[in-house]
């Protein structure tokens, strides 16, 4: 049995990101692969207990600092108890959000030592690194807005205002920038149709995959 | 305003510190010094819920690596709220367990990577180190017998059997030996009395305070 392979979807507010994970989902299990979608921070029970005290109450609960530990705590459980399983028994894993959010939201817009986040990196991802990544882009207020107009979206961080998000923004593109060979940025202000079809050609392109 | 000064227990199970912690507090209050006790996980509202979810379930609930990084996303927001500020005014903080619980009960007795728990300390603890550290020793099936006879223990490592609990010992006094000028390694096997005076002994030399 050969290793799986591993998706993640990046980027900020409004991106579009889990609409077009099912749709890439769809697509792959078309082919004939069992493909695992899940979602950060959560996707494991566990994690899903700290997502809850991450994500309820105030946006400034807890120091930038404090909110990374919590992430790498679910990231940790989420890796042991679904990610490298699914790898392993060669299954396709598709996940809404992954590190680079940390890298993203934390480190970029939140101020915490990208040194930190590189030990966390080494020590607790280790092996289990995305095959590739999609970093959906759209300009930071574009964003907003669309998760402004969703029925039931998580606010936590539009309370954190423009400067937050243009950091943010800045953040996912250097990380797309400085990796080139994992990462793939995709132009998230069209059409579903048109991010659909900008993921497949990466997908295609990037991982060699037809059908 | 000086800095206060930063007192913290450590040691296994039954090892008594929980009571040595008030009697340590009431002696150093009646010198006319503002004194803070807390204990770790906990401390804060933020650390007291991540303890919940940490010693909630099963004792395999959670790995040694996932333990490690709620331990210290615990430990930051007790820091960030709770010990920093106090330090910062004066007062004299006594803390039952902080950093070396982890190295002992998720490093040399879980297996985690002392190099991962030695970056943790550098990027999360910073300066906010104890100046004096009391290591509770005593033999590993003394001390399971004592908290097993106590009401409403945590019971939560009980069930990791007796080697654990050895290597839990012996990384204590690891601990203990590798830093003598900030440890003292406090014999937990005698009366309650004894150990109150040992403690009050290690106090007075180490931090050069009387009455």
């Amino acid at each position: 049995m050969t290793r799986g392979r591993f998706i993640s979807f990046e980027g900020g507010e409004g991106a579009g990101k889990s609409t077009q994970v099912q749709r890439l989902a769809a697509r792959l299990k078309g082919g004939g692969r069992e493909v695992v979608t899940t979602r950060e921070p959560g996707g494991s029970p566990g994690a899903e207990s700290i997502r809850d005290i991450v994500l309820r109450g105030e946006a400034d609960r807890w120091s930038p600092t404090t909110e990374t530990l919590l992430m790498y705590a679910a990231r940790r459980d989420h890796i042991e108890r679904v990610i490298r399983p699914a790898l392993t028994r060669g299954a396709w894993v598709i996940c809404d959000r992954f590190a680079d959010s940390t890298r993203a939201y934390q480190g970029a817009a939140g101020g915490v030592d990208p040194r930190f986040i590189t030990a966390l990196e080494t020590f607790i991802l280790e092996d289990t690194r995305p095959d590739l990544t999609l970093v959906f882009d759209l300009p930071a207020d574009v964003g907003l807005e669309r998760a402004h107009a969703r029925a039931g979206a998580e606010m936590r961080f539009e309370s954190k205002g423009m400067a937050f998000h243009e950091r943010l923004r800045d953040g996912f593109r250097a990380i797309a920038a400085s990796e080139p060979e994992r990462c793939a940025l995709i132009d998230a202000t069209g059409s579903i149709a048109e991010v659909e079809a900008a993921v497949w050609a990466a997908v295609e392109a990037r991982l060699a995959v037809h059908g």
